[in-house]
C-alpha cells in the first residue's frame, strides 16, 4: 500500500530508478512476450519472425527548444530516434505510430513541416506511417512516437550477452550532438540578450548536424550482416557512453576496461569543447543524442570487420569483479560512472 | 512547398481534418503492413497471425483534470481506452508499452498510483507491459500508450466493409460517461466557489464510473466468438455513437437508418440529463467515451446473438446515395452529423 504522507520528490530517484522502481512488479503473462522492459526495445515472438517495438516522447522545453530546432529537422530526428533503436536490437524499422500533442500556437503549416521531417525519415529508411493520434494540448508541442521493426529470431541482439574478454566497439565519433547543442543554447542567449542579433554559428556544421540531424547507424547494422557478424551485445547511444557500456555490464553481469584515448572524436567536435572550455571526452561520456552504437564482438568476429572505418574498438569486456574501468592516457583506472546530460 | 506566409489555425481543420491532410501523402512501402492509417489500430501481417497496434495520448487539461480523477483511475482509463481499439479489430491485447511526461509537482507516489490503475488493467486483461519511455516535463501530465493485439488474419474486422442491408448493432447503454463528467465539472466549479465545499455526487455511481473507469467489451467480443459470428465491421465508441457509425459508412461506401428510440440509454443517465436540461439522446449521438462496440451483422448472423441482453440492434446499413439517417419517434428523418464532444 502507498503511504498517504510520504512525498517523495522524482528527483530523488532519477529516471533510471523509477523506471526500475515502477517495474519491478511487472510480471509477464503471455508467451508472445519474449522480452519486456529492459533493452532498447520489446520482442514480440511469432515463431519464426519477431517484432521489435520501441517508444519515445519528447516534450517540448525538454527535448526540444524551438527557437533553435527547425520544425523540420525536429520531426526527422523524432522518427529516426525510434529507428536507431531498432537498429540497436539488429533489426529493421518497418512501421511508425505518432502521437502528437499541439497548442494553438501552432498552425497548420508548423505540422506540416514536422511531418515533412518525418516523412523524410521514413522514406530514407523505408518505414510505414501507420497510425496516431493527434490532440490538442494547452502547452506547447508533445510528440510521442512508436517504432516497431522486424528480425528473423536468432539475428536479434540483447544488450545482456556480452561475454568476458569481448572487444567494445563504438561506431562513428562522439560528443558532437552534445557540442552542437551547447553551441545553439550559446546563440540562443546572446539572441535573447540582443534581439535581432545574428546568430554566429561559425563553421560548425558538423556538431550541428549532429544535434539537428542525427542519422541512425543502419550502414553498420548492414555491415556486419555482410560479413555475418553478429555482436554478443548491441546498445544505441542516447544517453552517453558510460551509461550505455554500463547497462551492457550490468544486465550482462560483467565487467569493463575503456582506453579513453580510443575514444573517437572529431576534430571539430574537439576545437569546439575547447572554445566552451571543456573537456571533450566528457561529451564523449556523458553527451549523449550521438545514436552511434556500442557493441561487444568476440576476438574471431572482430577480426572480420576490423578493417570497417568507422568501427573503433575502445576496450574489453572484464570479469564483474574487476568492476567498470576507463583507463586515461597516463595509466590511471578511473571508475566509469553515468552520469548523463544533465550532470554535466 | 510551403508558403511561409500563410498561417491556418488549425481548428479550421478540426483533428480528422488535419490528420486526413497530414496523411494524404503517406505511402506504404512495407509488405508487411497490411492496414495503416484509418481503423482503430494498424494491422502488420506475419503470415498466418497478424499483429494489431494502436496509440493514445492524453494531455492533462485536456483529456482528464486531476481535481476529480483519481491517478489509480487515470492509469486504467489510460490503458484500457487502448485495449478497447484493440478488441474493436476483433483482436486480443497481449502487450502494452507507455511513456510519461512528468512534471515536479508529482512525486513518486503519485506515480506509484497512475502504475496501480496501469497494472490492475494489463492484470484484468491479460495484457504484458513491455516497455517505454518517462521524462520530466515542463507543464502537466502527459501519458503515451501503445497497446498491441494479436488475432489469425481471417478473424480481424475492419470498419470499412459494412454491407447494405446489416443490421447495425451497439452493446450497452450511451451518453453516461459524458453524463458523468457534466456532474463531476458540476462539482468542480461549485469547489472552486465554496472552498471546502463536499461534493454532492448524489446517487449517480454508474455514470460516474462509466467516466472514470470504463471497461472495454472483451465480453462482447468472447460472445460473438462463441457464437461464431464475425461482424462485417466494428469500431469502438470514443468519440460519440454519431461519429463513429459515420466513419463505418464512409470507409465502407454505404448509408444508414439509425432509429432514435432504439438506442439503448440507462435510466440514471436520463435522469441525471434531466437534471442537466439536457437531451439524454444528444449525450448518447455526441457524448462520447462509453468505449462500447458498433458492429454491423448479416440478418443470419444477427440471429445467431439476438437474445444477448447487452447486443442492440438500432438500424440497418442502406446504400451510400440514401445518406446517413436518424429517424426520429415521430418518424422524421434527420441527418446523421459527427459534433463530437465539444459541439455540444
Amino acid at each position: 500500500m502507498t503511504d498517504k504522507e510520504k512525498r517523495t520528490p522524482i528527483s530523488e530517484l532519477g529516471e533510471f530508478g523509477l523506471i526500475d522502481h515502477l517495474t519491478e512488479k511487472v510480471r509477464i503473462k503471455n508467451k508472445s512476450t519474449k522480452k519486456g522492459i529492459g533493452d532498447d526495445a520489446a520482442i514480440i515472438d511469432h515463431g519464426k519472425d519477431q517484432t521489435v517495438i520501441t517508444s519515445d516522447i519528447l516534450l517540448e522545453g525538454i527535448h526540444f527548444n524551438l527557437i533553435y530546432t527547425p520544425l523540420k529537422h525536429l520531426g526527422y530526428k523524432a522518427a529516426v530516434i525510434n529507428f536507431s533503436d531498432i537498429y540497436a536490437m539488429n533489426a529493421d524499422p518497418t512501421q511508425m505510430i505518432i502521437s502528437l500533442g499541439i497548442s494553438n500556437k501552432f498552425t497548420v503549416e508548423d505540422i506540416d513541416l514536422l511531418y515533412e521531417g518525418i516523412n523524410l525519415a521514413c522514406d530514407n529508411y523505408g518505414v510505414d506511417l501507420v497510425g496516431g493520434d493527434t490532440s490538442s494540448s494547452l502547452t506547447g508541442l508533445t510528440i510521442s512516437i512508436t517504432a516497431i521493426g522486424h528480425a528473423p529470431k536468432n539475428d536479434i541482439v540483447y544488450r545482456n550477452a556480452a561475454v568476458i574478454n569481448d572487444i567494445i566497439c563504438v561506431t562513428g565519433d562522439l560528443g558532437a550532438a552534445y557540442l552542437g547543442l551547447q553551441l545553439l543554447e550559446r546563440e540562443k542567449k546572446i539572441f535573447v540578450e540582443v534581439p535581432g542579433a545574428q546568430p554566429d554559428l561559425g563553421n560548425y556544421e558538423y556538431v550541428l548536424r549532429r544535434q539537428l540531424k542525427p542519422e541512425p547507424r543502419v550502414d553498420v547494422i548492414k555491415k556486419l550482416k555482410e560479413k555475418k557478424v553478429r555482436p554478443s551485445s548491441m546498445i544505441d547511444i542516447s544517453d552517453g557512453l558510460s551509461s550505455e557500456i554500463l547497462h551492457i555490464c550490468k544486465s550482462s553481469g560483467k565487467g569493463c576496461k575503456i582506453y579513453q584515448e580510443k575514444i573517437p572524436i572529431d576534430k571539430e567536435t574537439e576545437k569546439l569543447a575547447e572554445e566552451f572550455k571543456l573537456d571533450p571526452i566528457t561529451a564523449a561520456l556523458n553527451g549523449g543524442e550521438d545514436y552511434e552504437l556500442v557493441f561487444t564482438l568476440s576476438m574471431d568476429d572482430f577480426e572480420k570487420i576490423k578493417e570497417t572505418p568507422f568501427i573503433h574498438p575502445i576496450g574489453y569486456i572484464t570479469e564483474k569483479s574487476q568492476g567498470y574501468n576507463l583507463i586515461t592516457p597516463d595509466g590511471i583506472l578511473v571508475k566509469l560512472q553515468a552520469q548523463g546530460w544533465n550532470a554535466l
